[in-house]
């Protein structure tokens, strides 16, 4: 992060890479990430593109990075919003594990349908998808923490009793997250909020008759 | 399908079709999806490329045509073996839904883990994921056949009271096809029997306590 301390230059280069950020999520929009170029990104960024390869070995490590950037800055805003460094994100805890789940659920549903990240968002996991070392770094630094934050409450909920003992947290979470990545990624069916609520019902009663 | 009483020029064309097929599956193992190209298809297949570019608008096409052929082969060896043509193939009915969702659920696993056909069918989903019109016809022709034999299966469970009146089968199928479609295609963990059997039992059964 800069901050008003940074010299010139730490700020020039802030600068520069979010430029970069923003000219590569735009590009992907407009032309594809088949046809996206370091060029292209570079020209559009107003930076060299010898720049861009000092710093990244590839047009999906741009946007690796461009998405864990969009997750600081929300962080920071947060800390800023909030007038003192902000732990990080939670998942509500109002006692009611059904609700807490569903509205999060409903959050990424919205998120999920976002135009400005849908093309960038999809051409990253694509990519993931067929590239082992990428697909490892996006799981590491930014699906598994977002999902760890489920394992967080329903830690919390089996405490409660709201979950039975023997579940183990980190499989449960993928009866709403598998279902929610598929119908986003393969486009296997409508994303809604009814939608959403199906899944956490299911996952949590079970589909079998009580 | 070549028949007996195909012309010749059918069969000719059957086989270059086959040719163009494996041709593709064994280039995308071997140089990445990336580097694919209709030129090198048609040199390792041994036909000209204005042969497979009068066939097929684009790679991705290819791969697709390549699977749904597998998939027909797989019904004609079926019709062979059993001396008759096959219906569709259907998911079994023992009776019991959680012993018989864990053996679809386990062989989904294995084939999941088919070295052969690793590379191409991850191809194949990363570009639906970034081509609308491929990602249509994929899950049209392959992925939704498939995930109906669940919901013909669910259904029968539902008439015999194994599962809840007010399930949608078409949702309830995805707490595992998601979770399971998410492993494989993001990587976000092991793809062993043992998590297929979970998922099945949190499905049926629910993670709040009965």
């Amino acid at each position: 992060m800069a901050t008003k301390s940074a010299p010139d230059s730490t700020r020039r280069s802030e600068r520069s890479r979010r430029a970069i950020y923003d000219a590569a999520m735009d590009l992907v929009t407009e032309v594809g990430y088949g046809k996206l170029t370091i060029e292209a990104i570079a020209a559009r960024a107003g930076v060299g593109k010898q720049t861009i390869y000092r710093w990244w070995p590839s047009k999906g490590a741009v946007l690796l990075d461009a998405f864990l950037d969009l997750g600081a800055q929300a962080t920071q805003e947060a800390s800023d919003a909030a007038g003192h460094e902000t732990t990080q994100y939670e998942i509500p805890d109002t006692g009611d594990l059904e609700t807490d789940l569903k509205n999060v659920v409903r959050s990424t549903i919205d998120e999920f349908k976002n135009p400005k990240y849908d093309a960038p968002w999809r051409a990253l996991a694509a990519e993931g998808m067929i590239n082992p070392e990428l697909s490892a770094e996006y799981v590491e630094k930014l699906l598994e923490p977002s999902l760890q934050l489920f394992v967080k409450r329903l830690e919390i909920a089996k405490e409660a009793g709201q979950v039975a003992p023997h579940v183990d947290p980190r499989i449960a979470l993928e009866l709403w997250s598998g279902p929610l990545a598929q119908r986003w990624l393969q486009r296997t069916g409508p994303l809604t909020h009814e939608y959403g609520d199906k899944l956490v019902e299911y996952a949590l009663y079970g589909i079998a008759p009580r």
